[in-house]
């Protein structure tokens, strides 16, 4: 198996839970954080800076990097790793969602989606097979299984359309993969009904994987019923493969997967605010462009120790991203990713020493929704 | 005297030599090339990567900073060093070389120049003393004086014109400047006329300056015509003073400028042209957004020790180019500017073995202009 997961710690009180995940590319402690890297670089940083920063593991683009540089040249250049020079685990995903979003170009069918380029609108079909292909092709250390990822809110039959397709295509799939150094995770679909859900999750897991994904969430339901749903299909995986909660990535988001019992979590929404000059701070957002921060020569976040916060101003950065200065957006990208990192190591110290639930109360004490 | 200069070794067969600036913030060898920071950051780079690929001084825009974000913010943040967490020297300009390029935007009397803002169209007004306001609220470890650069080709009156100016602003910037720990270095102008070339030199020399720019080159004129004024105007420059050859940074300038004496250089164009993707080769340049490098897996420059080249490919760099990802830009910039401080490096190494014509002509063996 390329990818061994062992359950560490549970919390009492939750489902939360602390667990170590071997992949071929090191170790990583979950519950965790994956920055994404959608072309093949985290936006605007280095492989040394997302070091510095503590990630462990980051996110690839499969329909990204498929349609440029391609994964023929991604293998050529000796697998994903060693062209973006990035020596720890990647994920990457299976092109679903980037190509169920291009609405109006793309069709789906059961034998796979055709669908359109968006840099120069040529014509594309991405079937389960082939998206193994390039995932293999890519050499990540997890492959996500090419599932149908559908819109909220769906009818109930289009709820049930996608799961029957996802677990048809998850079998296909798991036929096509073969890389001793990549595991294939399946992915669990359902909408929010919770009978869909249940079934998924049977089907996903009766086909067995390394791993479980909770997939088609965060797409725009509000986020009570994304944490019920994750009430009750969470439990319906095994305790003793890591769970992937897909496409989620805000603070307090993070905190309540966490204690629903999900492992992994990427998201772009902490690099793409930040090259929006918005940036986390222990109270919730702070938009740095606001002139109140003008001459404000304190760091982003007193508490923070990201490079960012060592080295420069509030009044600096805002200059920096009033004046389009790429250091700008750097310096804000390294402080959001620096902060969800960071939470999840002290929530992981936190299951670890038995407080979960004080740790919890203690962040929403401050955080503002 | 805030800056001291010390001649180290001058070569026998041409004005090339080599020497010691002392500075507030530390020491530089020259002949040096200042990497230029227009809007308080050297773009796309942070402190730590202009050490790292051994940059010893830079340039700020006394135009830009003074507009946005303020000298006064500036002088609130600390100073320019604190406000960008740059602890060695700097060099400010006076601003001179953007309000004389506003055309249509900006109106020259004796008094100074009225100009209007390229952000918001604001009315501004520079004089003399304003300018050194400025440059001292920056902080910067050397201040450029406010001097009138006329455009190429200018007649003979106009070329009068702006002679007479200079060393009457220059005049009135010594008066104004005051600053225990920022010296004022005067400029020449002339045009490519040589006697105002001399009556210039003398008279900015006769007010007496720490150091010494030859301006108003690098507007336009054909390469060897700028190395004829040089070629004349340096010996007029007093040996125990540093000369500086503004806005000149192509490597066979480089090289050129150093051999007619010339200490000190600045550009923007190994920054600019990294932004768009050309990078510096011993050849010449190569421009990596072209097909033939798509798969190109070796580096940049196989002789090159900077951090593009010790950990990215070709291949890479034009992907990042070609999708617009910011760590492109950031590693050609990192690749330029290295090869012009370590082109730097191995001239003043030369100079110092006397073998500075023999470097000079390996130069030109592999160089295509």
């Amino acid at each position: 198996m390329p990818v061994k997961y062992q359950l560490i710690k549970r919390d009492k009180e939750t489902r939360a839970r602390v667990g170590m995940l071997e992949t071929p590319h090191g170790r990583i402690e979950t519950p965790v954080f994956m920055p994404v890297g959608t072309q093949a670089t985290v936006k605007t940083i280095t492989p040394e800076e997302l070091k510095d920063l503590r990630a462990e593991i980051i996110l690839s683009n499969t329909y990204h990097l498929y349609l440029r540089p391609g994964h023929d040249l991604v293998r050529e250049a000796g697998g994903l790793h060693r062209f973006m020079n990035w020596d720890r685990p990647i994920l990457t995903d299976s092109g679903g969602f980037q190509v169920f979003s291009l609405n109006g170009l793309r069709k789906i069918s059961d034998e796979g989606v055709e669908f359109r380029s968006h840099i120069d609108g040529s014509s594309h079909f991405f079937s389960p097979e082939k998206v193994m292909e390039i995932e293999m092709a890519l050499g990540s250390d997890i492959a996500m299984a090419f599932d149908e990822c559908v819109p909220y809110p769906c009818t109930y039959e289009e709820g049930v359309k996608g799961v029957e397709r996802t677990t048809a295509w998850a079998r296909r799939c798991k036929a096509a993969h073969h890389h001793s150094k990549q595991a294939l995770f399946g992915i669990v679909q359902g909408s929010t009904f919770r009978d869909l859900r249940e079934r998924s999750a049977r089907e996903i897991t009766e086909l067995g994987f390394p791993g479980y994904a909770v997939g088609g969430l965060s797409v725009g339901e509000p986020k009570p019923l994304m944490y019920e749903v994750l009430d009750y299909t969470v439990p319906l995986l095994p305790q003793d493969k890591p769970r992937y909660l897909m496409g989620v990535g805000s603070p307090d988001c993070l905190v309540e997967g966490v204690a629903r019992g999900i492992d992994m979590f990427d998201c772009v929404l902490p690099t793409r605010i930040a090259r929006n000059g918005t940036v986390f701070v222990p109270e919730g957002k702070l938009v740095i462009r606001n002139a109140e921060y003008a001459r404000d020569f304190s760091p982003l976040d007193a508490d923070c120790g990201c490079y960012a916060c060592r080295n420069y101003s509030r009044a600096y950065i805002r200059h920096l991203i009033k004046a389009n200065e790429v250091l700008g957006i750097r310096l804000t990208t390294i402080h959001n990713l620096h902060f969800l990192v960071s939470l999840m190591k002290r929530i992981r110290a936190a299951i670890n020493e038995n407080r979960f639930q004080e740790f919890r109360r203690e962040f929403y004490a401050r955080f503002k929704l």
